[in-house]
């Protein structure tokens, strides 16, 4: 195999024009799903796209499918993807560096007269951040038979606009697309992406092969005391539910301890009520979000902490409620592997990491050999308009990405 | 002396008839500050003085004075009172208590044909909650000289009504009125009142005689850190707002340790931003409400707190500023001993204790020998609709506050 390499100019113009649609004062981007900008950056897509003749599709629940064919046309494509829409506000690489090394992919393939075995397809999934309609990741949920459809159609935002309604305004600027099946069969998905984390930057490594995405619980703890003068009763006579549930917070934090450093335990939301200085505290709400690699390990400190449920903790009562539960996956080892034999094609260093944010590629990994590749992500910061990914980086992983896909779309799996 | 007692029957009718002066439907009320409902409390307190031809009269900040004469016309007089004024919602004992039991004793002695030597007069604080209009304790800050009279007028609640409008409109439901001057001498003044803590109730004994009004401070504390990914990012990479905060409220609950259980800390505001469940929380800003009646002791606890600023927690800066320093204020022997024999008197027991919360005797007991009584308090609740007083310790209250300002108004300080 030869060590093709995409064309960076493009890549860097391209990068360019989408951090235009949706941009902010402070260089970031305000790009909901199906918003204004965000029809306008997949309509620039699409246009590039026809611009080398690929096929253009679109299946009920808004993804957008652009195809490359293959010399064997009926087989299930190899595809690569990630999404336009960004937090509000949010970066300009988280997502849309997917889709534009995705669309490298085909390019470079196309002008180097690559014949593939696989048809290639870049996929650009609808609604992943979840920023204006609910759940996250809706697209590929959908697509792949995870979330009924007629349920994400029917989700509305906060200006009680549907689903359905912003999929028909974005569909009049997306010009003729042919319609894609839900589930439709696919061979094998790599979907690359910035880290969102600071574990590859650290590492000094250039390329990051993503093992899989680390389970997912999160609880709604809810501690119930008594509210008090904070003036008059003292402390012995008090049922302080902040005192309880910084008790609580410290359980958690011993059940959670980990000398690895791998598990991920955040108190993210810790309301208190009444919220008065000189009022001791009746109810304090609070949040447990909890990650990790390994399903065994998740659910046996899952279980501790809802054992904290059936104590009183200094006379408060406690209520454990699970509100998430979203098991790890593992990626695929032939897809792991041709992400590796093409970073050793191309002299980039690697380091395989799980993955921390959840992504497409959980639900790709349900129906066809699944991987993802990271690429640094300065400071790990994420979700914000300071994110920032060298352009060094964005080649390098794009070439990955490109020598991975060869590989993918040449054997058969 | 022959001790009097208060007429309870009357006193009763009073309590039910205040009681419908903003009324919720829950069995609490709802009287702020020169309301309707309050205006019409006072008019209520201003007719039944009138009946008895006490002289009524109003200060600039709209504090009531119902004056009993004395054989000695001439001398500063005696004083007790309360306010009427309430929380939103609040109980039907707060303040309401120590007016009316200042009424009884008024009455009782007319009743009676008693003369004193110094006049007595009953005073009805104005916007003593603070509930409306911010500080607490205004009418007895302005009368005594801690608070500027023109600063309290163009004070506005949150409709943006001032105080100098709200009381013309409430004047005008009061009828004529003696103009008293601010600063105003007094010879003593005492004030009857529900204890709003649990301390006497848990004792069994029937009165409190308040030593004095503990110190209070109040700090907020701002604690900084970095947001980040809840998923992606390694605990050992952190600067967690949160985690600091709660190491700085084990610090502040180290230092503030008490055996004795006198000192009272409450960490009843405890906000964190971005309070989102995924996210690693960037800020936390919590306030410290501490309280002591030893002015020496609470300035040490302070000063250790005040270091906590000086350093980084967990990568974390620390910002700790003093938003209330109100001293301790210690009652007169001479008011404190009369309660005590009156008790004595009307074989009623009595424990010692200082009071929790602040009242407008802290003020006047920077201009004469002050002193408080206690009743106890319905498991030491208050500013609540559940807010509750037996009716007999009511009663024992009054009887007691009566022998003690017959004793204060008929000896020569």
């Amino acid at each position: 195999m030869r060590s093709l390499t995409i064309n960076s100019e493009r890549l860097r113009a391209r990068h360019d024009a989408m951090a235009q649609f949706g941009a902010t004062p402070r260089g970031g981007v305000i790009r909901p799903a199906l918003s204004e900008p965000e029809s306008q950056a997949r309509a620039s897509l699409l246009q590039w796209a026809r611009a080398r003749n690929f096929a253009c599709g679109i299946d009920p629940i808004g993804n957008l499918f652009v195809r490359r064919n293959g010399s064997e046309a009926h087989l299930p494509p190899v595809r690569t993807g990630s999404h336009l829409d960004s937090q509000m506000p949010g970066g300009n690489f988280d997502g849309v560096y997917g889709v534009l090394a995705g669309m490298e992919v085909l390019e470079t393939l196309e002008d180097h007269g690559v014949e593939t075995r696989y048809p290639l397809e870049l996929v650009v999934w609808n609604n992943e951040e979840g920023a204006r309609f609910s759940p996250v990741t809706m697209g590929s949920a959908v697509h792949t038979g995870q979330l009924a459809l007629e349920k994400a159609l029917a989700t509305r935002d906060e200006a009680d606009i549907s689903v359905e309604a912003a999929l028909q305004a974005s569909r009049a600027e997306l010009g003729e697309l042919a319609p894609i099946n839900l589930q439709s069969p696919c061979s094998a998905y790599v979907e690359a992406h910035i880290e969102q984390g600071p574990v590859l930057e650290r590492s000094g490594m250039s390329i990051g092969i993503v093992s899989g995405i680390q389970g997912i619980m999160q609880f709604a703890v809810t501690v119930k005391g008594t509210a008090a003068h904070g003036g008059t009763t003292p402390l012995g006579l008090r049922r302080d539910a902040f005192l309880a549930s910084i008790q609580l917070v410290e359980a958690v934090r011993t059940i959670t301890r980990d000398d690895d450093d791998v598990t991920r335990v955040t108190f993210g939301r810790f309301k208190v009520l009444p919220g008065t200085p000189n009022t001791v505290p009746s109810e304090v709400i609070f949040t447990i979000d909890l990650r990790h690699p390994d399903a065994d390990h998740l659910e046996k400190m899952a279980q501790s902490i809802h054992r904290l449920g059936e104590i009183d903790v200094d006379g408060c009562a406690v209520d454990v409620n699970e509100m998430l539960n979203s098991a790890p996956v593992n990626f695929h080892p032939t897809a792991m592997e041709a992400l590796l034999r093409s970073a050793m094609s191309h002299n980039v260093e690697t380091m395989t990491l799980p993955s921390g944010a959840t992504h497409d590629a959980k639900h790709m990994a349900l129906v066809c050999p699944t991987g993802m590749l990271f690429i640094p992500c300065r400071d790990g910061i994420s979700h914000h308009e300071d994110e920032w990914a060298d352009f060094a980086a964005m080649v390098a992983g794009a070439d990955v990405l490109l020598g991975a896909l060869q590989l993918l779309s040449q054997e058969r799996m």
